[in-house]
């Protein structure tokens, strides 16, 4: 059973939003993808998010570009924590999308990462899971050395570049 | 009955959305202003926007602040033209909340004005009553040539002034 | 007769204009296109506008890039709805054309819609019009809910991918 | 004994992050308040967070101004949830705090939110700790309705608000 | 008889144009104040700009803040030489005002300065009379060399400050 | 005789700055290109500006990218006019060198243009000679005639697009 | 002697500058203040520059705000490290003199620090000396720890603040 | 035995990170390259710093991306210079790296350089170390010399430019 949902806005955000999915997928946690739209299917959108909590789902990623509304949308009508991710889909490269979700008022946050930074998204939702699951946060921990090494052979790489 | 809504996000935007009522009032246009909050009230503000047509709501100006998504969320459960102002409310001075509104997606417009632009989203609002309300139509010859005319005032108390 | 104005600053415009004009058609809507510049052919863009409320114009839609004077001089002489849509035609990405169109001064309002949103201005023209056509409405409710039924077929594509 | 730590890089923030306090206490949920800085007790900082999990802490709320790396350094040596506070401190109005946190690179998340949203990090911390406390969940409800239910009372005040 | 004509949106613009009108009585060149809008006296603007020179004018000078037309359509009727002063009078500091003139369409150029650099923009209108007034150049080199003297005698000041 | 100069900062910026030379050509105003570096050639540079006025130039152009220092410094040693292109050079797509030109200090103007807008920067300069060459002057007004009838050509072309 | 050059555009700048001389001289470091415009003494300002390594100075320090090339033409005409202070002196709120400094060509490096960033400035200068001075080095390594402790200090406090 | 250590968040850095390690190599002057991460390898990028001063490293030259803490991260335990070269990484365009380097709290300097300005890095450091190294101090005149003669070679070439 899903625990952490992934709405998007946009069928075209899927290849950000993808990689909310796979990293997801590579510590084990299950997920669902919807396309709900904050402005094309509101209703729709409020009523997953109202329902999540019932449902299982512990965590809501929601990625969108322009006016970003939908992750506000969703964390209007839900006390799981909603995950925003900014997507670079206009003249303004993102910019326009990172504030309408990261400006929120007082009384509902949205955990804004970066402009297009879905794979975040999904450790993020991975860490807040991790709360209450003590395998995945040793899956967490391994996944950071793991980056630690491989920072380590890339060191080694640029180590000995050749500079002309 | 209310032609035109004025809705806000906060009654801390009352200074400001204040500017809306005055111009419409002095124009003779019927006008309620609620606060709804695109975050805090979500499904009123959807019902709201949703039964303004069958109400007689010919217009609807929406005003808010931050990450501003109430112009949006109404025009999602509407097909009245919504005004948009942005309000200048947070450290990023209006331009979170001007990206919020403007940057809407393909399908659901709204029309946003200046930051601030509180009286300008009025005179929108009569211009549009005013394609099918020709007494209204005068009034606003009649409020441009007036203007017109304080502006020719301001020029001659220009034209003398005296620069030391 | 054209009930909609398209007015453009130049024809380099038009690809993005015709966005506006093909989705006026779709829902049956009368429009013309011209080519008139704010700074290169003023007076003839002040007489268009100032002409088009009795030639029957009851909405003008405007785009222009850069400094994008075009749809503020069209608003300065007529009290017909003007509709603005900033192009992306700089560095500057369009924001010096949105910051040129949406911030007029207090008395001469832009309705402006997103960098490039002409689509969503023809859309914002039909439901001004709207205001005194029942019929047109009932197609702007029809849009929407043929928007919001897309977004289902997105989504199940969406639930359905296959993520490696 | 503290489930969630406010780090913040200077006494100077205490003003905006006591909000985060304020909320939680008003939740129950026990917190600790410590400076620690990225850059004048960077070992101090790392060394916090690295310990933070085995003493019990479950969420780390970081807030910091300017170059804000504090978020981002603490987020880099734990698997706890790190929500970051970009405080306005400077010439720059926040946006340096927001950039320097909310784009942190691919591996490490910093849950961010509004420019000086210290209560909204509290409360987000608050939905994180309630992903395994029911009870706390509750409260989260039932603080979402009272702010619906201030809105009502703001409405009927802005409703009957009397415009000369 | 007026050489330099300084036109203003507004007479609120006086207090930031007045010092154009100063520089330029200071070096003896005559000038003339204005109120003329962009968007609220739009024929009267053109037609000023357009018979300003052969009535002599030989430089304009125009200053306005936010969606800033002005100097852009006084150029658009004219080839005398159009000098732009963006005036902060917004929520956007001067940026929407600074855009909407400088970036201007090929064709029609507007001499920029900047942001409420109304003493610069008589500077260079004097430096554009002084092309055929050789005594003006010499006033505009004696300008020059009192500036470097005061930087001087400033700089004796900052040597001897006592630092504690 | 060369009336204007046109100065920039390297020769990769020869592609934009052909402009001015080609519109200067084109109305049979003499000019000069070089290259003169604030930063790499400083005292060329000034030297260059200098001795400008008594070699007979009339009006400096000066281009550059980045930290576009050239038209100050040109300005720092002349009184003729100084028209600065900023051109869009590096990662801040011009902004940079937009307000390295702009924002210079009091006493000493830069009569900037758009981001790359060297082919205004030309006909501004044969504007500011104008003022003593009146041939050049009736030039100019048919330049705008034929700018204007361009306008009208391209209308008819827009008027008769077929929209699909 | 002085070891540091500390050069400022205006003597409005030294409520800023004089932070680089109070850090400097808590480090024993000699130093001289100087007023030296890239604008209104150009050649002032290049031959301090170019004279100052024969003088004994190692390291120079500019301030200056607006389109701020001070320290751009400083680096010009030396080979000593230039440290550049942007200063918030205008509606751009310093972001103006910071792309000004620290966008500078390729050959010719300005060592930026924070807009108004003083202080900075002069630590900047003593690590550059203490390159060959190991008792100034020892004076560095002291202020970080006695910095540290500040911190200690203020944690503190904090974690002992009450939060009503 | 190297004096400059150039340090770079990611081998996807190398790129640009190169300009550094060319121009220090055609100085003469020794450098060695390492990845190190403020967020993957915060320990190994400290101790890095820390131990670098007792390893004859003299500069560091940090180069990094994104939300860009490395080279403050590293200033934090070092009281070497660190020169910082935002690099541009995402959506931003290199301004989240440039804001999240520059805006370094009071205590802790980076000397920042242009976006991806690697090459101005690397004469920045071999600047610094020339304060005790003659030779190295004329080969830095010698390559401003060089530069000087390569822009009175491109101005050749543009002098004699044929514009059509």
């Amino acid at each position: 059973m899903a625990k952490v949902a992934i709405v998007m806005g946009s069928d075209s955000d899927l290849k950000v939003m993808a990689e909310s999915a796979k990293i997801l997928k590579s510590f084990g946690v299950e997920y669902e993808m919807i396309v709900a739209s904050a402005h094309r299917t509101p209703y729709k959108a409020l009523e997953y998010a109202q329902t999540a909590e019932e449902k299982g789902i512990e965590v809501i990623i929601a990625g969108a570009g322009a006016a970003a509304h939908l992750a506000g949308v969703l964390a209007a009508v839900t006390v799981l924590p909603v995950i925003g991710v900014p997507i670079n889909a206009t003249a303004l490269a993102g910019v326009d999308a990172l504030y309408a979700m990261v400006q929120m008022p007082s009384g509902i946050p949205v955990a804004t990462v970066a402009i297009n930074g879905a794979k975040n998204a999904g450790i993020l939702a991975a860490q807040i899971l991790a709360v209450k699951d003590g395998e995945l946060r040793q899956k967490l921990h391994a996944y950071k050395e793991k980056m630690a090494k491989e920072v380590e052979e890339k060191s080694l790489r640029v180590q000995n570049a050749v500079i002309e």
